[in-house]
């Protein structure tokens, strides 16, 4: 029986903010199985800033980016049986034959993985975020490039992100000061429910200058910055000395046809003799069991708690991504489908 | 017998370029020894760019900054003898009282030492360069942050300075492409004399881009900023993966009475995963003798050359701090008094 497979494919390259008529969605057969493949089912999308910037590798008519969790339905694999549960980079796509040694995309992560069920018991969409790469950009990134002491503090922005809230947490588990930035009230609320210190809606605080200076009276330790920008600059500037800073994102400068000017950030690096590190999160694979497992403990102590903002349909993979740069989502951005 | 002691004292902080008149030179007598002090008379001063940035936390009416080579002349103290030569943070000055423990100062360094006769028996005054803080920033700097392995390219700027001419060396040393940039065409055939692959006038080559494109056809890998501003930005760009960076100084911004401003460079460190550290070398204090003696050994095998701009007489201090921000000395800049 023949199988259809509809998949979101990139038809012009993005410039500015991401158009609905740069994507085509389409509609096709897919091929039989061969030896060695299985056919899987999305069920569940991942929505990640990433695919802006690294969109740009894709060749046109590439299926966009991106991470799934799917169900194994048909099965030519002595690896992945019929019912199997897997976390791949297999795109925005509802239907995929997959390799079992592994499926090939223009993605950043290749990371696929049947789903442990004493890791995802709760919900297995958990594989898209806290325990899955977002989770592993938050704890790898943050206690390799951060690597935190007590009594530090931290400002981290976009703090009510997938990953900046989990960021957040386990500097708190670290017995650090945690400050953070996210862009509404709603979403200030949720951060103080996480424990944060400080959190602040950095749209209507004002200066962002006065208002680290306010929030971080003893100066700023370590910086795990989300969103670049003028951000880079205001927080280098109130760093103590040796602070870390791990630069995971840079979510304002995404969609800027134009790239926007600051100051020079080296005489800045260099007088509170700072360290700072860009990360794709891909570079630490080896480590992302272990950090799925602590967190799957932490989370099971109460210790940290995650948010999903779910966009329900396939056909709305695009009102979700979007979503993504206006602020929508409170956690990790997923699409049901 | 009374002391006179000679004296350059901060009369007012720098303002855009330095002014002779920021300065006093005064004459005054020094009070009599104490115990455990020894008196010790200025041979050699040393000139450092960084002395700029500095002052500025210096108070006003202090003498101004620097390390000095100096013979001691009288002495109450157990340690210190009557011709000994000493290294110390003195600042410009001609004569001065020394507590044998140690000697306190705004300067950034307060590394005091006798001279060992077998590191400096050619030139005592390689104390205040190869053999000194600007070695130790350079051998510490690049190998501590820079990582080098064999194959990888660097480039540093300020490359005929004191620091600069010695990280291109270490770096041949270590089996890199070294490329240089200096700002004549006589400093670009030192550059080459010395062994670098490539080298480069900045002020005839035309565009900055442009030129490292050409110089550094596979990519930099290893960045040795001692420039920054337009630097900074042009250099990250063209970075490969896992570049490093040693933010070392940011000549080019010391004098500037309005910061210049550039593109955000957190999206170059974040796509690039570059690690951008700044650095002060007195924080690797412990390894200096081991950089001393290495690089003596270096010289006696012919692997490391040292080049060095003498000023002679106490009284063109200034002239001798103004010339490294015109680009006067190649090598390290020094004052014979």
């Amino acid at each position: 029986m023949s199988v259809k497979c509809r998949r979101w494919v990139l038809k012009s390259h993005f410039s500015g903010m991401p158009k609905r008529e740069d994507l085509d969605l389409v509609e096709e057969e897919l091929p039989p199985l061969k030896d060695g493949e299985f056919l899987c089912e999305a069920l569940w999308l991942s929505m990640d800033p990433y695919f802006r910037p690294a969109s740009a590798g894709l060749a046109l008519g590439s299926t966009m980016m991106g991470a799934q969790v799917a169900k194994v339905t048909q099965s030519k694999s002595s690896k992945y049986a019929v019912g199997d549960l897997v976390v791949g980079p297999f795109g925005w796509r509802t239907h995929t034959n997959v390799p079992e040694t592994g499926y090939e995309s223009g993605d950043l992560s290749t990371y696929m993985a049947k789903l442990d069920p004493t890791l995802y018991k709760d919900r297995e969409s958990t594989a898209l975020g806290v325990l899955g790469m977002p989770g592993a950009t938050a704890y790898c990134g943050f206690l390799n490039l951060c690597t935190p002491k007590e009594g530090e503090t931290l400002v981290v922005n976009g703090a009510a992100g997938a990953v900046g809230s989990l960021v957040g947490q386990i500097a708190k588990i670290k017995g650090c000061n945690a400050v953070g930035f996210a862009g509404s009230d709603k979403k200030v609320e949720y951060l103080k429910s996480l424990g944060f210190d400080e959190a602040l809606n950095y749209k209507t605080m004002g200066s962002l200058s006065e208002s680290l200076k306010k929030a971080c009276p003893k100066g700023i330790d370590l910086f795990y910055d989300n969103v670049g920008g003028e951000w880079f600059e205001n927080v280098l500037a109130q760093m103590n000395t040796f602070g870390r800073v791990a630069v995971c994102g840079a979510i304002s400068q995404y969609n800027a046809t134009e790239q926007p000017k600051g100051h020079y950030v080296s005489q800045l690096i260099l007088g509170h003799q700072l360290r700072v590190e860009g990360f794709l999160t891909a570079r630490w694979l080896e480590e992302w069991p272990k950090a799925f497992k602590q967190m799957s403990d932490w989370i099971s102590e109460g210790k940290l708690k995650y948010e999903e903002t779910i966009t329900v349909g396939f056909d709305n993979a695009f009102d979700a991504f979007l979503g993504l740069f206006s602020g929508a989502n409170t956690g990790k951005a997923i699409v049901k489908i």
